[in-house]
């Protein structure tokens, strides 16, 4: 093996294989649309199926890959991180928070189902992830107790509902780089991180493994949001497929806004060397994690 | 010992202790009121420590007992299943569901911290009792994956977010008695039953005393209900300690408006019958789940 050169890794194909069984696996997972109450259900696979990138997903995959592990065992938790950031975002749009008629160029779940069973439709997404976490094998060298602390706290009150409730106190006043660092900690790499580490826990990874994926994910999840801001303020609407300049009119706190683009072009370069440095211990073994991180970190929309 | 009568168990007192066990836990469980962001903390402190009955916690840990068990191995599942009751309420009375601005004499939690706040809050205790229920020691006969299972399930789309959605969809119609019982069902007996069995799981309970309890906890919860809707009708808002009459102004589906109060009675007694009859097989050593289910069952505010 030492002799065989790793072939071209084809990102593309790896993506869409993957999302396609993340979505197989999610519609098994689910109550059928059909199951009573069928408002519930309908409202629930609306989120799900209304076309998300299931990044968060691909990265948990690719990190299992990268600790020498299967689809079998991570797929579970795939779905289920899957189903926490959409309920996140379902929440998120409400009328009483960022009040968004529209993601992802279909009308938001309270548009379509009425805020009550959007709610509900949520806080049962985010049900259904612990349910689907306990639902899955054993891990040898991980318990369904670490998994289940792992969910719990990357989503609670410390970490992705912190970063929420910071960005909605937030409105309408300044905030410093230091508050809006910690917003999109909270917000962005705290799931993203989890993602990362609970595919290395599926695969069995070792400590030293999970570190790396620790500080990979992390600062993945920072360097993803600042590009986010970059491209709001570079790119056309066109290109982003997604109203650019939005966070402009709504004078919300970015990195641009406060550091000016330069400069925030230079903090977004340094968290990626970071994210790459991080996935330097498994050297050519993590084609797919790196072919990620690349996309994520270089894309243009 | 065989010769040693019972005392005469005061419930009071158990309640109390227990109660204030409970408490304690759940200051300890929870995130600090001056935790950062300050805001959710406090409103999640602010509806957990409310003033409510501790109901579930308490039949949680009298089945515990039941069964031969101890507190400290139940005491984190009550309060996780505390903390789902409370995220339920919360979301509850939000004004896209029941629209209330009093619970249990205070103001609810969007009325005090705005609607955003409130739904956060209600997140953030969801999330919380999976951690907490994580966070416990190991049980010999029950895994963390079972546990997890039975309050996510509880708690689901199929259960307690069922029987909200019913509700909600139910408001301004007549509802048949099938119907009305699908919500009680899932609306009160599903995490009612779940905590008694959490509390046999705790106690490392035979499938013979976990089938018991089921049967016991799925009566409770629906009798408990039919005499909610009775005592609605019966008695003066002074003696319920909260509006009288509140379902019958609002029109809502109740068992004396489908059936009469006569026949409601009967159900209720018939309901109560079977509860009873399901402790049986721990005879004599139940006092508390006995004595429990003596006050939620004839109980008259």
């Amino acid at each position: 093996m030492a002799n065989v050169r790793t072939p071209a890794f084809n990102l593309n194909e790896w993506v869409q294989i993957r999302a396609l069984e993340v979505d197989t696996a999610l519609d098994r997972f689910l109550p059928k649309a059909t199951a009573k109450p069928a408002t519930i259900h309908k409202a629930m696979r609306y989120s799900i199926f209304a076309g998300g990138k299931r990044m968060r997903p691909a990265l948990l995959l690719a990190a299992a890959e990268a600790c020498g592990g299967t689809i079998e065992p991570a797929l579970p938790l795939a779905c289920a991180v899957e189903c926490i950031h959409t309920y996140s975002l379902i929440h998120d749009d409400l009328p009483a928070m960022d009040n968004d008629d529209f993601r992802r160029g279909k009308p938001t779940n309270h548009k379509v189902f009425g805020e009550g069973i959007a709610v509900l439709a949520g806080d049962a997404l985010l049900t259904q992830a612990f349910e689907i976490a306990a639902l899955s094998d054993d891990w040898p060298r991980y318990s369904h107790r670490e998994i289940v602390l792992e969910i719990a706290r990357a989503s609670g009150s410390l970490q992705l509902i912190a970063g929420q409730v910071a960005d909605l106190e937030g409105e309408g006043r300044d905030l410093s780089v230091p508050e809006l660092k910690y917003i999109h900690e909270r917000k962005t790499s705290a799931l993203l991180c989890a993602s990362v580490r609970l595919g290395g826990m599926s695969a069995n990874c070792t400590p030293a493994q999970l570190k790396a994926l620790t500080t990979f994910g992390y600062n993945v999840g920072l360097a993803f949001q600042v590009i986010d801001d970059i491209l709001d303020v570079t790119q056309t609407s066109e290109k982003l497929g997604k109203t650019a300049g939005k966070d402009v009119a709504a004078q919300k706190a970015t990195y641009p806004r406060l550091v000016g683009l330069e400069k925030s072009r230079k903090i977004a370069a340094q968290l990626t060397a970071r994210a790459f440095d991080a996935l330097k211990p498994f050297k050519r073994r993590a084609p797919a994690l790196e072919a990620l991180a690349h996309y994520l970190l270089k894309r243009e929309n």
